[in-house]
């Protein structure tokens, strides 16, 4: 078993996680994952005051599975946060980390470093080092920044192909994986074992195992996959936006990262560096021809009230969603897309270095 | 021998060739990246006024070398053309061609697609068919109708990490190589050996063996390397400009793709949907504080005169660079940097197939 499964005993390599989305990967999406023996996220976001019954739930569904009952001192799913959100967040997280002992927190998008070291320190005392600490990053500067701050176990190395939110100026885990890899090596630590910490996760455009063998390629532990489990019965979300991820094609041409989205849904907390990618929509067309954004956000809001129909190319309503959308081409359950990218992975690496 | 290696019978698997960049790829490159078992592409560009010297060039150094100087039928590089240029570029370059039949002709940025059928039916009919068409795509539409259209040898897809030209709005290799390759399935043409044609070469953001690793995971049956090879004495290029790939790091955030390279430079008759990603510098971060274009360009044009002190963050020349800039860390030599690919990827691939 690889170093970065022997830390949540249930899994299978190589590790596939399924990204934190905020209001989307709920427990029955992240519990379902890690039941397939990947390590499934909970997206709390900015907000931790329903984060006892989200782990609450994610508990009881633990115990309705075989493999993941007979995980004791800790809860087999991790959980997401949004650091900009400040203190006011950490404090009120702390006592539900302290009690539920998640697999691992995912601290995102802070103010500053300073922030993740009082994140990193916080939760390892709060549960006694069980919940590992992966850090995402999306620029070599930051991982350097945050393995010699934080020393994480894991850290996130997020493309520019990711959906939802990441950075604007940014590059695809192609070149920005090995470079991650080769910077921080002088900062990793090694325990008694001799196992380097912190390790690499890929996110951003892995939708299957090809991407998930070729993010192992570029150096990555695990992956992690956010919009294929859009397209899950598992993922808390219209019928309409999924319909809209498994419509979509031609990702890099279907989807951009911009600030209109947020600024359509009211999401104007995040730091000034990041924009969310989702799919081309008549907000998106309306705004490049000039459309003012009182009169967007009006037809926006009016496509709200639209339900399903509200979401598609022709429509309003947000996708958030990576360049990798073209991929999504059915329905699966998270369980299904779990095991097929883990096997996938196995068998295009094995096929490759077979016919070498 | 796969069969991407089979139609250059001096190559090694996986296949490693050299873009063909503009004014940078001439015969010395081209020829040293061929020489170590590669496929070196010189760059001709939008022009074929001085391509018959470029390839007497090419076949003097071909005649230095043991190996290569055994393939007769063929000169052993390729020839990349921006096809945009019109058919002044076709007419001039086909006599050229039919002389000497490099390898292949990687076109690149047409008008439309059916000026690639020109291309694809006059180069075949000139050469014979000895000379295997390449064509350069950035989307899967694009992907699709070129092979419908020509049914190209080769489809070199193009992530948006890649240097130098490609589309502003672009995914990177991680979804669009696999996207590609599914779409593209069901067009795909058999011959008697059941080999499959076209067959996908990656470009964009590979860097080293880890890179070229990941294409073939992701579904390529080879790599194209641009920006690595700028590091090496065969290219090119200035001091100054070799300097400044050298120094650059944490690529994603280093560079940019920009059309303001190309005004500066006076090179502005690509499509509008090209821009050029280059290093970050004084030009860039002139422009976006303000400054007015024709100031910019004045202390462009008076850096010139400053020869290698003209590139670097702090400096105004253009460093056309990929985000993959960053792991670029010392000048080797092309044969070394080829060689070096080939062998990294073959090892990576088989230390992680064997750890499954």
């Amino acid at each position: 078993m690889d170093t970065l499964c022997a830390a949540y005993p249930w899994t299978q390599s190589p590790l596939t996680a399924c990204a934190p989305m905020r209001l989307i990967a709920l427990a029955p999406l992240a519990v379902q994952v890690s039941a397939a023996g990947g390590l499934g996220f909970i997206g709390a976001g900015n907000d931790a005051s329903n984060l006892s019954s989200l782990l609450e739930d994610a508990k009881a569904l633990q115990a309705d599975d075989q493999r993941l009952s007979q995980v004791k001192d800790i809860l087999p799913v991790g959980v997401g946060f949004l650091c900009w959100a400040g203190d006011k967040l950490l404090n009120e997280a702390l006592p539900v980390l302290e009690k539920y002992r998640p697999a691992a927190v995912w601290l995102f998008a802070p103010r500053s470093t300073q922030d993740l070291v009082k994140w990193t320190e916080a939760v390892r005392r709060s549960t006694d080092g069980k919940t590992k600490i992966w850090i995402q990053v999306g620029t070599v500067e930051n991982a350097v920044g945050v393995t010699k701050a934080c020393n994480p176990d894991v850290i996130v190395v997020q493309g520019s192909d990711a959906g939802g939110h990441g950075l604007h100026h940014a590059a695809g885990l192609i070149s920005l994986l090995p470079e991650v890899s080769d910077a921080i090596d002088p900062h990793l630590t090694r325990d008694a074992e001799g196992n380097r910490r912190p390790l690499l996760v890929a996110a951003g455009g892995i939708m299957d195992g090809r991407g998930a063998a070729a993010a192992l390629a570029l150096g990555a532990a695990g992956a992690t996959l956010g919009t294929r489990y859009l397209a899950s019965p598992e993922a808390n979300i219209a019928k309409g936006y999924r319909d809209a991820v498994v419509r979509a094609a031609d990702g890099g041409q279907a989807t951009a990262r911009t600030k209109l989205y947020d600024q359509l849904r009211g999401t104007t907390d995040w730091p000034v560096e990041y924009g969310g990618r989702g799919v081309l929509n008549k907000s998106w067309s309306d705004a490049e021809k000039g459309m003012q954004f009182e009169e967007n956000k009006r037809l926006h809001d009016e496509a709200m009230a639209r339900g399903d129909e509200g979401w598609g190319d022709k429509a309003r309503l947000t996708t958030y969603a990576g360049t990798g959308v073209g991929l999504v081409k059915e329905v699966k359950s998270a369980a299904a897309i779990t095991k097929e990218v883990r096997e996938a992975a196995r068998d295009v690496l094995k096929q490759i270095a077979s016919a070498m």
